[in-house]
Protein backbone atom coordinates (compact mmCIF):
# COMPACT_ATOMS: atom_id res chain seq x y z
CA UNK A 1 0.00 0.00 0.00
CA UNK A 2 1.88 2.97 -1.15
CA UNK A 3 0.71 7.06 -0.36
CA UNK A 4 -0.08 8.70 -3.15
CA UNK A 5 -1.36 11.77 -2.67
CA UNK A 6 -1.67 14.06 0.84
CA UNK A 7 -5.03 15.59 0.50
CA UNK A 8 -6.21 18.67 3.17
CA UNK A 9 -8.83 15.72 4.70
CA UNK A 10 -7.80 12.88 3.06
CA UNK A 11 -4.92 10.81 2.28
CA UNK A 12 -4.75 8.51 -0.41
CA UNK A 13 -3.32 4.89 -1.03
CA UNK A 14 -2.29 2.83 -4.17
CA UNK A 15 -3.57 -0.37 -3.48
CA UNK A 16 -2.47 -3.74 -5.18
CA UNK A 17 -5.39 -5.10 -6.76
CA UNK A 18 -4.95 -1.51 -8.63
CA UNK A 19 -7.96 0.15 -6.45
CA UNK A 20 -7.66 2.91 -3.88
CA UNK A 21 -7.73 3.55 -0.42
CA UNK A 22 -8.48 6.94 1.11
CA UNK A 23 -7.94 7.50 4.74
CA UNK A 24 -10.55 9.93 6.37
CA UNK A 25 -8.54 12.58 8.91
CA UNK A 26 -9.39 14.47 11.13
CA UNK A 27 -8.68 17.53 9.73
CA UNK A 28 -11.53 19.93 8.73
CA UNK A 29 -11.27 23.12 6.24
CA UNK A 30 -11.32 26.38 7.43
CA UNK A 31 -9.54 29.62 8.42
CA UNK A 32 -8.49 31.19 12.17
CA UNK A 33 -10.16 27.96 13.77
CA UNK A 34 -13.73 28.15 12.43
CA UNK A 35 -15.14 25.39 9.90
CA UNK A 36 -15.98 26.83 6.18
CA UNK A 37 -16.55 23.98 4.24
CA UNK A 38 -15.53 25.93 0.99
CA UNK A 39 -12.40 27.26 2.55
CA UNK A 40 -9.02 26.41 1.05
CA UNK A 41 -6.98 25.28 3.88
CA UNK A 42 -7.04 23.44 6.97
CA UNK A 43 -8.66 25.51 9.77
CA UNK A 44 -8.65 22.89 12.84
CA UNK A 45 -9.01 19.05 13.83
CA UNK A 46 -11.91 17.91 14.97
CA UNK A 47 -11.68 14.42 16.86
CA UNK A 48 -13.75 11.89 14.93
CA UNK A 49 -13.93 14.03 12.04
CA UNK A 50 -12.35 11.52 9.69
CA UNK A 51 -14.82 8.55 10.72
CA UNK A 52 -18.29 10.73 10.69
CA UNK A 53 -17.89 12.19 7.39
CA UNK A 54 -16.99 8.53 7.08
CA UNK A 55 -19.94 7.08 8.22
CA UNK A 56 -22.29 9.83 5.70
CA UNK A 57 -20.33 8.80 2.86
CA UNK A 58 -20.71 5.45 3.37
CA UNK A 59 -24.58 6.39 3.50
CA UNK A 60 -24.80 8.79 0.83
CA UNK A 61 -22.89 6.52 -1.38
CA UNK A 62 -24.53 3.53 -0.70
CA UNK A 63 -28.32 5.16 -1.64
CA UNK A 64 -26.77 6.77 -4.93
CA UNK A 65 -25.50 3.20 -5.82
CA UNK A 66 -28.61 2.06 -5.13
CA UNK A 67 -30.41 4.29 -7.55
CA UNK A 68 -28.12 2.97 -10.17
CA UNK A 69 -25.91 6.72 -10.40
CA UNK A 70 -22.13 5.28 -10.79
CA UNK A 71 -19.56 6.22 -7.65
CA UNK A 72 -16.09 5.25 -7.19
CA UNK A 73 -17.23 3.20 -4.17
CA UNK A 74 -16.03 -0.38 -3.25
CA UNK A 75 -16.61 -0.42 0.34
CA UNK A 76 -15.34 1.02 3.60
CA UNK A 77 -14.41 0.35 7.26
CA UNK A 78 -15.73 2.91 9.70
CA UNK A 79 -12.92 1.83 12.86
CA UNK A 80 -9.69 3.10 10.26
CA UNK A 81 -11.74 5.75 8.89
CA UNK A 82 -10.57 4.03 5.37
CA UNK A 83 -12.85 3.91 2.04
CA UNK A 84 -11.87 1.79 -0.44
CA UNK A 85 -12.73 3.00 -4.37
CA UNK A 86 -11.88 2.40 -7.79
CA UNK A 87 -9.32 4.30 -9.36
CA UNK A 88 -10.45 7.27 -11.21
CA UNK A 89 -8.85 10.27 -13.72
CA UNK A 90 -9.69 13.47 -13.05
CA UNK A 91 -11.33 16.70 -15.23
CA UNK A 92 -8.64 18.40 -15.76
CA UNK A 93 -6.88 19.12 -12.59
CA UNK A 94 -9.95 19.09 -10.99
CA UNK A 95 -13.21 20.54 -10.26
CA UNK A 96 -15.89 20.77 -8.33
CA UNK A 97 -19.85 20.81 -8.75
CA UNK A 98 -22.30 22.73 -6.37
CA UNK A 99 -25.80 22.43 -6.51
CA UNK A 100 -28.01 25.12 -4.81
CA UNK A 101 -31.16 25.05 -3.33
CA UNK A 102 -30.81 28.56 -1.01
CA UNK A 103 -28.51 31.19 -1.92
CA UNK A 104 -25.83 31.34 0.72
CA UNK A 105 -21.90 31.72 0.90
CA UNK A 106 -20.08 32.70 -2.46
CA UNK A 107 -23.28 32.46 -4.32
CA UNK A 108 -24.53 35.59 -2.17
CA UNK A 109 -20.76 37.28 -2.35
CA UNK A 110 -20.78 37.22 -6.27
CA UNK A 111 -24.60 37.77 -6.91
CA UNK A 112 -25.81 40.03 -3.91
CA UNK A 113 -27.02 42.43 -6.18
CA UNK A 114 -29.98 39.75 -7.43
CA UNK A 115 -30.22 37.68 -4.49
CA UNK A 116 -31.15 37.94 -0.79
CA UNK A 117 -30.10 35.43 2.03
CA UNK A 118 -31.03 32.60 1.77
CA UNK A 119 -33.70 32.92 -0.91
CA UNK A 120 -34.71 29.62 -2.68
CA UNK A 121 -32.79 28.16 -5.63
CA UNK A 122 -33.94 25.81 -7.90
CA UNK A 123 -30.87 23.24 -7.49
CA UNK A 124 -28.80 25.64 -9.70
CA UNK A 125 -25.48 23.85 -10.94
CA UNK A 126 -22.32 25.44 -11.11
CA UNK A 127 -18.91 24.52 -11.90
CA UNK A 128 -15.26 25.70 -10.00
CA UNK A 129 -11.94 24.68 -10.82
CA UNK A 130 -9.98 23.13 -8.07
CA UNK A 131 -7.18 26.25 -8.13
CA UNK A 132 -6.25 26.73 -4.11
CA UNK A 133 -4.09 29.98 -5.65
CA UNK A 134 -6.77 30.95 -7.56
CA UNK A 135 -9.66 30.48 -4.98
CA UNK A 136 -11.53 28.28 -6.63
CA UNK A 137 -12.66 29.83 -9.77
CA UNK A 138 -15.89 29.80 -11.29
CA UNK A 139 -15.86 28.41 -14.74
CA UNK A 140 -19.19 28.56 -17.69
CA UNK A 141 -19.42 25.14 -19.76
CA UNK A 142 -18.01 27.00 -23.01
CA UNK A 143 -14.66 27.53 -20.88
CA UNK A 144 -14.72 23.91 -19.40
CA UNK A 145 -14.67 23.06 -23.06
CA UNK A 146 -12.10 25.13 -25.17
CA UNK A 147 -9.46 24.64 -22.21
CA UNK A 148 -10.34 20.61 -22.79
CA UNK A 149 -11.16 19.93 -18.97
CA UNK A 150 -14.31 18.15 -19.97
CA UNK A 151 -16.33 17.79 -23.60
CA UNK A 152 -20.08 19.46 -24.19
CA UNK A 153 -21.80 15.62 -23.62
CA UNK A 154 -19.66 15.39 -20.09
CA UNK A 155 -20.85 18.80 -18.66
CA UNK A 156 -24.71 17.48 -19.77
CA UNK A 157 -23.95 14.21 -18.01
CA UNK A 158 -22.58 16.36 -14.71
CA UNK A 159 -25.15 18.66 -14.83
CA UNK A 160 -27.40 15.72 -14.68
CA UNK A 161 -26.03 13.05 -12.46
CA UNK A 162 -25.37 16.41 -10.06
CA UNK A 163 -28.94 17.49 -9.71
CA UNK A 164 -30.20 13.82 -9.37
CA UNK A 165 -27.65 12.92 -6.44
CA UNK A 166 -27.93 16.49 -4.28
CA UNK A 167 -31.96 15.63 -4.62
CA UNK A 168 -30.91 12.05 -3.15
CA UNK A 169 -29.13 13.62 -0.28
CA UNK A 170 -31.90 16.06 0.42
CA UNK A 171 -34.52 13.75 0.44
CA UNK A 172 -32.60 11.92 3.10
CA UNK A 173 -32.06 15.17 5.45
CA UNK A 174 -35.71 15.85 5.30
CA UNK A 175 -36.49 12.68 6.49
CA UNK A 176 -35.08 14.03 9.51
CA UNK A 177 -36.79 17.74 9.05
CA UNK A 178 -33.08 18.99 7.75
CA UNK A 179 -32.70 21.48 4.77
CA UNK A 180 -30.25 21.47 2.60
CA UNK A 181 -28.84 24.82 1.38
CA UNK A 182 -25.97 23.61 -1.08
CA UNK A 183 -23.77 20.55 -1.79
CA UNK A 184 -20.48 20.37 -3.50
CA UNK A 185 -19.27 17.39 -5.22
CA UNK A 186 -16.81 15.80 -7.24
CA UNK A 187 -17.08 13.74 -10.62
CA UNK A 188 -14.05 11.47 -12.23
CA UNK A 189 -13.86 9.15 -15.11
CA UNK A 190 -14.36 5.37 -13.93
CA UNK A 191 -13.73 2.34 -15.87
CA UNK A 192 -12.25 1.40 -19.31
CA UNK A 193 -15.61 3.11 -20.95
CA UNK A 194 -14.17 6.51 -19.00
CA UNK A 195 -18.23 6.77 -17.65
CA UNK A 196 -18.51 9.74 -15.20
CA UNK A 197 -18.96 8.90 -11.87
CA UNK A 198 -19.44 10.65 -7.94
CA UNK A 199 -15.91 10.13 -5.83
CA UNK A 200 -14.72 11.40 -3.30
CA UNK A 201 -16.92 12.11 -0.25
CA UNK A 202 -20.08 13.20 0.67
CA UNK A 203 -20.47 14.11 4.50
CA UNK A 204 -21.23 17.04 6.72
CA UNK A 205 -18.27 18.75 5.36
CA UNK A 206 -19.02 19.37 1.65
CA UNK A 207 -22.88 20.54 2.16
CA UNK A 208 -24.91 23.03 3.68
CA UNK A 209 -27.44 21.59 6.02
CA UNK A 210 -30.03 23.47 8.36
CA UNK A 211 -32.56 23.06 10.83
CA UNK A 212 -35.45 25.78 11.62
CA UNK A 213 -33.05 27.85 9.72
CA UNK A 214 -29.95 27.22 12.28
CA UNK A 215 -26.79 26.01 10.17
CA UNK A 216 -26.19 22.08 11.68
CA UNK A 217 -22.17 21.45 12.21
CA UNK A 218 -20.97 18.18 10.22
CA UNK A 219 -20.37 16.09 13.66
CA UNK A 220 -24.36 17.08 14.66
CA UNK A 221 -25.34 16.37 10.94
CA UNK A 222 -23.71 13.20 11.07
CA UNK A 223 -25.35 11.90 14.81
CA UNK A 224 -29.03 13.04 13.32
CA UNK A 225 -28.85 11.22 10.15
CA UNK A 226 -27.62 8.09 11.61
CA UNK A 227 -29.70 8.13 14.69
CA UNK A 228 -32.21 5.38 14.48
CA UNK B 1 -32.43 68.25 -21.73
CA UNK B 2 -32.04 66.60 -18.58
CA UNK B 3 -29.09 64.68 -16.79
CA UNK B 4 -30.26 61.43 -15.68
CA UNK B 5 -27.14 59.47 -15.18
CA UNK B 6 -23.47 60.60 -14.45
CA UNK B 7 -21.14 57.61 -15.27
CA UNK B 8 -17.12 57.03 -15.18
CA UNK B 9 -16.78 57.65 -18.95
CA UNK B 10 -20.00 59.41 -19.65
CA UNK B 11 -23.03 61.25 -18.62
CA UNK B 12 -26.53 60.56 -20.38
CA UNK B 13 -29.05 63.28 -20.97
CA UNK B 14 -32.85 62.49 -21.93
CA UNK B 15 -34.34 64.81 -25.00
CA UNK B 16 -37.28 65.66 -25.09
CA UNK B 17 -38.08 63.25 -28.21
CA UNK B 18 -37.48 60.62 -26.03
CA UNK B 19 -34.13 59.61 -27.44
CA UNK B 20 -31.17 59.84 -24.85
CA UNK B 21 -28.02 61.63 -25.42
CA UNK B 22 -24.75 60.25 -24.17
CA UNK B 23 -21.53 62.73 -23.30
CA UNK B 24 -18.33 61.38 -23.75
CA UNK B 25 -15.65 62.30 -20.99
CA UNK B 26 -11.84 62.16 -20.76
CA UNK B 27 -12.25 60.00 -17.94
CA UNK B 28 -11.02 56.82 -18.12
CA UNK B 29 -11.28 53.70 -15.94
CA UNK B 30 -7.94 52.96 -14.05
CA UNK B 31 -5.48 52.27 -11.08
CA UNK B 32 -3.36 55.05 -9.74
CA UNK B 33 -2.92 56.75 -12.50
CA UNK B 34 -2.78 53.75 -15.17
CA UNK B 35 -5.57 53.09 -17.47
CA UNK B 36 -7.19 49.73 -17.40
CA UNK B 37 -10.50 48.90 -19.00
CA UNK B 38 -11.08 46.69 -16.46
CA UNK B 39 -11.30 48.96 -14.27
CA UNK B 40 -13.95 50.36 -11.75
CA UNK B 41 -12.94 53.66 -10.99
CA UNK B 42 -11.86 56.70 -12.74
CA UNK B 43 -7.84 56.50 -12.26
CA UNK B 44 -7.17 59.53 -14.62
CA UNK B 45 -8.13 62.27 -16.84
CA UNK B 46 -6.97 61.72 -20.78
CA UNK B 47 -7.47 65.57 -22.64
CA UNK B 48 -9.61 64.51 -25.49
CA UNK B 49 -10.00 61.39 -24.81
CA UNK B 50 -13.79 61.61 -24.81
CA UNK B 51 -13.78 62.57 -28.62
CA UNK B 52 -11.47 60.01 -29.46
CA UNK B 53 -13.22 56.97 -28.25
CA UNK B 54 -16.32 58.96 -29.53
CA UNK B 55 -14.84 58.87 -33.03
CA UNK B 56 -13.98 55.05 -33.01
CA UNK B 57 -17.80 54.52 -31.59
CA UNK B 58 -19.12 56.23 -34.89
CA UNK B 59 -16.74 53.96 -37.10
CA UNK B 60 -17.61 50.86 -35.00
CA UNK B 61 -21.28 51.27 -34.48
CA UNK B 62 -21.85 52.75 -38.34
CA UNK B 63 -20.10 49.12 -39.51
CA UNK B 64 -22.09 46.94 -37.56
CA UNK B 65 -25.46 49.28 -38.44
CA UNK B 66 -24.03 48.54 -41.89
CA UNK B 67 -24.44 44.46 -41.12
CA UNK B 68 -27.63 45.06 -40.18
CA UNK B 69 -26.90 44.07 -36.25
CA UNK B 70 -29.16 46.34 -34.13
CA UNK B 71 -27.81 48.94 -31.75
CA UNK B 72 -29.03 52.47 -30.03
CA UNK B 73 -26.84 54.50 -32.40
CA UNK B 74 -28.90 57.19 -34.21
CA UNK B 75 -25.71 59.94 -34.87
CA UNK B 76 -23.38 61.60 -33.61
CA UNK B 77 -21.57 65.19 -32.80
CA UNK B 78 -17.84 64.47 -32.61
CA UNK B 79 -16.84 68.26 -32.00
CA UNK B 80 -19.28 68.10 -28.90
CA UNK B 81 -18.38 64.84 -28.04
CA UNK B 82 -21.82 63.52 -28.46
CA UNK B 83 -23.74 60.90 -29.26
CA UNK B 84 -27.88 60.18 -29.56
CA UNK B 85 -28.88 56.98 -29.11
CA UNK B 86 -32.74 55.33 -28.84
CA UNK B 87 -33.56 54.66 -25.15
CA UNK B 88 -32.91 51.02 -24.22
CA UNK B 89 -33.88 48.72 -20.59
CA UNK B 90 -30.50 47.01 -19.60
CA UNK B 91 -30.59 43.39 -18.74
CA UNK B 92 -30.98 43.38 -14.61
CA UNK B 93 -28.77 46.14 -13.35
CA UNK B 94 -26.17 46.13 -16.34
CA UNK B 95 -24.14 42.92 -17.74
CA UNK B 96 -21.24 43.08 -19.96
CA UNK B 97 -20.41 40.52 -22.59
CA UNK B 98 -16.77 39.67 -23.02
CA UNK B 99 -15.50 38.29 -26.12
CA UNK B 100 -11.75 36.65 -26.25
CA UNK B 101 -9.98 35.76 -28.55
CA UNK B 102 -6.48 35.47 -26.83
CA UNK B 103 -6.16 34.92 -22.93
CA UNK B 104 -5.35 37.92 -21.25
CA UNK B 105 -6.41 39.93 -17.86
CA UNK B 106 -9.10 38.62 -15.64
CA UNK B 107 -9.01 34.94 -18.06
CA UNK B 108 -5.31 34.67 -16.77
CA UNK B 109 -6.50 35.62 -13.54
CA UNK B 110 -9.05 32.88 -13.32
CA UNK B 111 -7.80 30.20 -15.42
CA UNK B 112 -4.56 30.67 -14.90
CA UNK B 113 -4.05 26.78 -14.06
CA UNK B 114 -5.07 26.01 -17.83
CA UNK B 115 -4.21 28.96 -19.94
CA UNK B 116 -0.51 30.71 -20.78
CA UNK B 117 -0.76 34.32 -21.41
CA UNK B 118 -1.77 35.08 -24.75
CA UNK B 119 -2.97 31.62 -26.06
CA UNK B 120 -5.42 31.91 -28.90
CA UNK B 121 -8.91 31.52 -27.37
CA UNK B 122 -12.12 31.01 -30.15
CA UNK B 123 -14.13 33.78 -29.91
CA UNK B 124 -14.92 32.62 -26.41
CA UNK B 125 -17.83 34.66 -24.74
CA UNK B 126 -18.29 35.16 -20.75
CA UNK B 127 -20.74 37.57 -19.22
CA UNK B 128 -19.95 39.50 -16.12
CA UNK B 129 -22.55 41.12 -14.07
CA UNK B 130 -21.95 45.22 -14.11
CA UNK B 131 -21.55 45.28 -10.19
CA UNK B 132 -18.62 47.82 -9.15
CA UNK B 133 -18.92 46.77 -5.02
CA UNK B 134 -18.39 42.84 -6.29
CA UNK B 135 -15.65 42.82 -8.77
CA UNK B 136 -18.13 42.57 -11.59
CA UNK B 137 -18.68 38.75 -10.60
CA UNK B 138 -18.78 36.42 -13.69
CA UNK B 139 -22.10 34.46 -14.05
CA UNK B 140 -23.08 31.83 -16.09
CA UNK B 141 -26.18 31.31 -18.33
CA UNK B 142 -28.32 28.94 -15.68
CA UNK B 143 -27.83 31.95 -13.09
CA UNK B 144 -28.43 34.47 -15.62
CA UNK B 145 -31.52 32.56 -16.56
CA UNK B 146 -32.68 31.91 -12.61
CA UNK B 147 -32.22 35.47 -11.76
CA UNK B 148 -34.42 36.47 -14.16
CA UNK B 149 -31.63 38.35 -15.54
CA UNK B 150 -32.41 37.40 -18.98
CA UNK B 151 -34.38 34.19 -20.74
CA UNK B 152 -32.30 31.71 -22.12
CA UNK B 153 -33.55 32.40 -26.02
CA UNK B 154 -31.59 36.29 -24.92
CA UNK B 155 -28.88 34.63 -23.40
CA UNK B 156 -28.15 32.24 -27.29
CA UNK B 157 -29.14 35.67 -29.34
CA UNK B 158 -26.69 37.96 -27.06
CA UNK B 159 -23.55 35.51 -27.47
CA UNK B 160 -24.22 35.35 -31.65
CA UNK B 161 -24.42 39.23 -32.09
CA UNK B 162 -21.33 39.36 -29.65
CA UNK B 163 -19.32 37.13 -31.79
CA UNK B 164 -20.60 38.57 -35.05
CA UNK B 165 -19.63 42.20 -33.53
CA UNK B 166 -16.67 40.90 -32.24
CA UNK B 167 -15.07 39.49 -35.22
CA UNK B 168 -16.56 42.67 -37.00
CA UNK B 169 -14.30 44.89 -34.77
CA UNK B 170 -11.36 41.84 -35.47
CA UNK B 171 -11.72 42.16 -38.84
CA UNK B 172 -11.46 46.45 -39.14
CA UNK B 173 -8.23 45.88 -36.95
CA UNK B 174 -6.76 43.45 -39.08
CA UNK B 175 -6.61 45.90 -42.24
CA UNK B 176 -3.98 48.07 -39.95
CA UNK B 177 -2.27 45.23 -38.79
CA UNK B 178 -3.62 45.06 -35.48
CA UNK B 179 -5.06 41.94 -33.41
CA UNK B 180 -7.83 42.18 -31.33
CA UNK B 181 -7.18 40.00 -28.00
CA UNK B 182 -10.59 40.53 -26.03
CA UNK B 183 -13.42 43.45 -25.75
CA UNK B 184 -16.05 43.92 -23.91
CA UNK B 185 -19.81 44.58 -24.95
CA UNK B 186 -23.07 45.99 -23.73
CA UNK B 187 -26.24 44.91 -24.92
CA UNK B 188 -29.71 46.70 -23.94
CA UNK B 189 -33.54 45.79 -24.86
CA UNK B 190 -34.99 48.51 -27.74
CA UNK B 191 -37.92 49.26 -29.02
CA UNK B 192 -41.78 47.91 -28.78
CA UNK B 193 -40.60 44.20 -29.95
CA UNK B 194 -37.61 44.63 -26.89
CA UNK B 195 -35.50 42.94 -29.61
CA UNK B 196 -31.64 43.16 -28.44
CA UNK B 197 -29.17 46.01 -29.62
CA UNK B 198 -25.66 46.64 -28.68
CA UNK B 199 -25.01 49.78 -26.74
CA UNK B 200 -22.91 52.25 -24.90
CA UNK B 201 -19.77 52.76 -26.76
CA UNK B 202 -16.69 50.50 -28.73
CA UNK B 203 -13.51 52.56 -28.42
CA UNK B 204 -10.16 51.73 -27.39
CA UNK B 205 -11.26 51.76 -23.60
CA UNK B 206 -13.46 48.67 -24.22
CA UNK B 207 -10.65 46.20 -25.92
CA UNK B 208 -7.36 44.90 -25.78
CA UNK B 209 -5.62 45.42 -29.13
CA UNK B 210 -1.80 44.50 -29.71
CA UNK B 211 0.77 45.13 -32.40
CA UNK B 212 3.70 43.18 -33.09
CA UNK B 213 3.17 41.60 -29.67
CA UNK B 214 2.68 45.16 -27.94
CA UNK B 215 -0.84 46.63 -26.20
CA UNK B 216 -2.30 49.91 -28.33
CA UNK B 217 -3.46 52.78 -25.92
CA UNK B 218 -6.75 53.77 -26.47
CA UNK B 219 -5.49 56.95 -27.84
CA UNK B 220 -2.90 55.20 -30.29
CA UNK B 221 -5.43 52.65 -31.20
CA UNK B 222 -8.29 55.88 -32.52
CA UNK B 223 -5.15 57.34 -34.52
CA UNK B 224 -3.96 54.19 -36.28
CA UNK B 225 -7.30 53.08 -37.12
CA UNK B 226 -9.08 56.75 -38.56
CA UNK B 227 -5.10 57.37 -40.37
CA UNK B 228 -6.33 57.05 -43.84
Amino acid sequence: MKLVYKGKTKDVYELEDGNYLLKFKDDVTGEDGVFDPGANSVGLTIEGMGRSGLKLTKLFFEKINEKGIPTHYIDCDIDAATMTVKPATMFGKGIEVICRYRAVGSFIRRYGLYAKEGMPLDAYVEVTLKDDERQDPLINEDALHMLGILTREEYAILKDLTVKISNIVKEELEKKGIELYDIKLEFGRIGEDKHIALIDEISGGNMRAYKDGQYIEPLDLEKMLLLK
